[in-house]
């Protein structure tokens, strides 16, 4: 077992990489003790130097070039927070891999590009890849998969992967308001980035499901497959409906198997009260994972923020910390399985999909639309639950909103592509899929 | 890396036993790809061979004395699935650490009595000692807490560790029977034992509190200081009451840690509705997490069954799988940190417990009784939130509810002590205390 001190490259150093550092500094003692072995930092590296940060840059060795962690002589394991899915964060992590160095990450764009390619280098030569803080801020959602369900044949997995998204579909429902103007109140508070789009389209939430499906089914999942909406077009009709429904609206990653193939999608989604996703409320993360023969379970946490991330990128110095000794490298794989045995293969395509939809339709309110409509659905042979149109006004489009029992996902879009085409209908139908959990 | 198969000796193959053979056989080629070699049951030991079991006995090599699968030689991995704290179990699992064969147990009575001592036993022969299946079933929280919530400074740990009881109290909940009836419903189901003292009286949440307050304070936790307390006083009134108020009753196993000591207790408690412990439903487990720099932390799934605990199990055999090779033996700690490090000391004594409380007192309805209490509790400095006296009868006691603000554990004891003496006051008073999530 080794005792010598156990030395930190860190590359970024922005939020999470400022949170590493002071977690380090702060919980030094309760971490040599821990873990028999002290953790130290030797060598930083950020776009600049000169930057305002939380801790002093000047107690470390600077490096330029963040890449030069993979190779330099004082550096036993390289921490990447510089995010992104190619340029330096791609060269330092293959780099440091190929040499034999492990590697912790926290980032979720480069694992969903290049994840499977990178596992296959650090199990040639035996370095560990570990990338706890990459889905999920602080929940230990990756060890629960890769680990704690390894004995699990899995058939889905769904959650709540962005907290900006929760956070503005919260507050929708809590204040009645429409999604721009809580978008700004988010961005005013630092719950949402001056660009939002990279969250509110749904492209974060993808990395991480791409993360958990290649994780959970062992599959080389190809992130370009995957069915991805955001949640741009809810508006406050739309969560009032749902409420009356009995439902939230939830941005949800969801992967599926059926043995069959697997399909992975991020869209609003209705999520019937009560279940525990549906409970999930602010900038929390959650997962519900289920399989045979376990059952269903939930997690829940804090899925962003300095402090919880960190607290995953430790834990995962920690993880490297115990099972890399002089002895020999690292057995275990990055996924649940070998990078060789990783399944290839397409992704099954959208319109495969099956389930129950809710359709909110802007018309003019005139006799006729409601049977304009309902008769559309029957030609496709889609069988309604509901319809509801609760306002009435004679100068203005109104809302009606329909719930269909299940139904295939191409015959819906089939069916509401006409149904945006009928003349009293105002607008680009909304169509936001129900899951039952 | 190994790559020859596994090879397991099994002692105790009741319904646990049953459930691990049988996942054991029924994922045979899903655990060989995801591990890279076979997992093989070599050896079974159970006290009686020719019970019916859900698998073919005679497949496997059997042992009359399960203590022999410590040194048979055909065996790389200990299963010990009997229960019980002493006995076969602890010589069986004390033998083979000693040896330097890995072990794989669910046994949280073992654990909490002889956690810490089995643990300097492992780590002295490098022998893994691997309880996942222990806590909470199929949710991976000892995995949690021990790898991913590592680099934390825990503060607290809340949980529903008996799904027996918490599927009683939910039951008493939903139907708005007694105690009495429900349990003798619940044994009817199956979700009770025959003899149910160890679930009901809290014995079995307080086995499986202990280890994870050892895990997550890296203490040497003593089972017998735990303050212990069960859920047969509570009465359709309690429930009724709680729910007026705004609260769940559930049975809590919670251990908090301030820096300057560790608490720990098990009773029944108010949780407020709409926080996530209190939304848990049935036969389910659940464990909040609250440290720092993470958060709070919820993870909720099946607390027992054949099926989530052998997947707890089944995980810990591939984690030992991974991590035992020719090359040495096993460096990581048992808990958190290693056994030697591990702090001893008293818990802090229950009377020093502040908190809010729920008072029921039975009462014969007349003039000055209400007077009467409330003078007690003035006079001890207790401060009253409300009062509620609900119904009104001359003829039999009714019941007063009392909610209190932050008291002392030890004035609250005094102050209900002399109102049980008061003569209106017809039964012991009825304390529960309220836990704010």
């Amino acid at each position: 077992m080794a005792t010598d001190p156990l030395r930190l490259g860190i590359a970024g150093l922005g939020t999470v990489g400022g949170g590493v550092v002071r977690l380090i500094e702060d919980h030094r003692a309760l971490l040599a003790e821990r873990l028999g072995r002290e953790v130290v930092i030797t060598r930083i590296s950020a776009r600049d130097r000169s930057r305002e940060r939380p801790f002093d840059v000047a107690a470390y060795g600077w490096v330029d070039d963040p890449v030069d962690l993979a190779t330099v002589d004082d550096v036993d394991v390289v921490v990447e927070l510089i995010g992104g899915s190619d340029g330096p964060a791609l060269a330092l992590v293959r780099g440091a891999l190929a040499a034999g160095r492990p590697v912790v990450t926290a980032n979720k764009a480069l694992l969903a590009h290049h994840g499977a390619a990178l596992a296959a280098v650090a199990e040639k030569t035996g370095a560990m890849l570990a990338y706890e803080a990459a889905v999920a801020g602080g929940i230990p959602v990756v060890k629960a998969l890769r680990e704690g369900l390894i004995a699990n044949r899995l058939t889905r997995i769904a959650g709540i992967l962005n907290g900006t998204c929760n956070y503005i579909l919260s507050r929708m429902e809590a204040t009645g308001a429409e999604f721009a103007d809580v978008l700004a109140e988010a961005q005013a508070h630092g719950y949402a980035e001056a660009d939002p789009a990279f969250d509110i389209e749904g492209t974060d939430a993808a990395h991480k499901l791409t993360i958990l499906a290649t994780l959970g089914y062992g599959a080389a999942v190809d992130f370009g497959q995957l069915h991805v909406e955001g949640i741009t077009s809810i508006t406050a009709d739309d969560i009032a409906f749902a409420r009356e429904l009995g439902y939230r609206i939830k941005l949800l990653g969801i992967a599926e198997s059926d043995g069959n193939g697997i399909a992975a999608r991020v869209h609003p989604t209705l999520v019937a009260h009560h279940t525990p996703l549906a409970e999930v409320d602010g900038v929390y993360n959650a997962v519900q994972i289920e399989g045979e023969p376990v059952g269903r379970l939930f997690l829940e946490g804090p899925g962003a923020g300095a402090g919880p991330t960190a607290s995953a990128v430790v834990a995962d110095l920690c993880y490297v910390a115990w099972n890399t000794d002089a002895e020999g490298p690292s057995s275990a794989p990055v996924y649940m399985k070998h990078a060789a045995n990783l399944v290839t293969g397409d992704l099954r395509p959208m319109s495969d999909h099956v389930g129950r939809f809710y359709i909110r339709l802007n018309v003019i309110d005139r006799p006729g639309v409601m049977a304009a409509v309902t008769e559309v659905f029957a030609r496709h042979a889609v069988s309604l639950e509901s319809i509801i149109q609760r306002k009435r006004d004679a100068d203005a489009p109104v809302p009606i909103v329909l719930m269909t029992h299940e139904a295939r996902e191409a015959v819906m879009q089939a069916a509401i592509g006409e149904i945006g085409r009928l003349e009293a209908v105002t607008a680009p139908p909304c169509l936001i899929r129900l899951e039952t959990m």
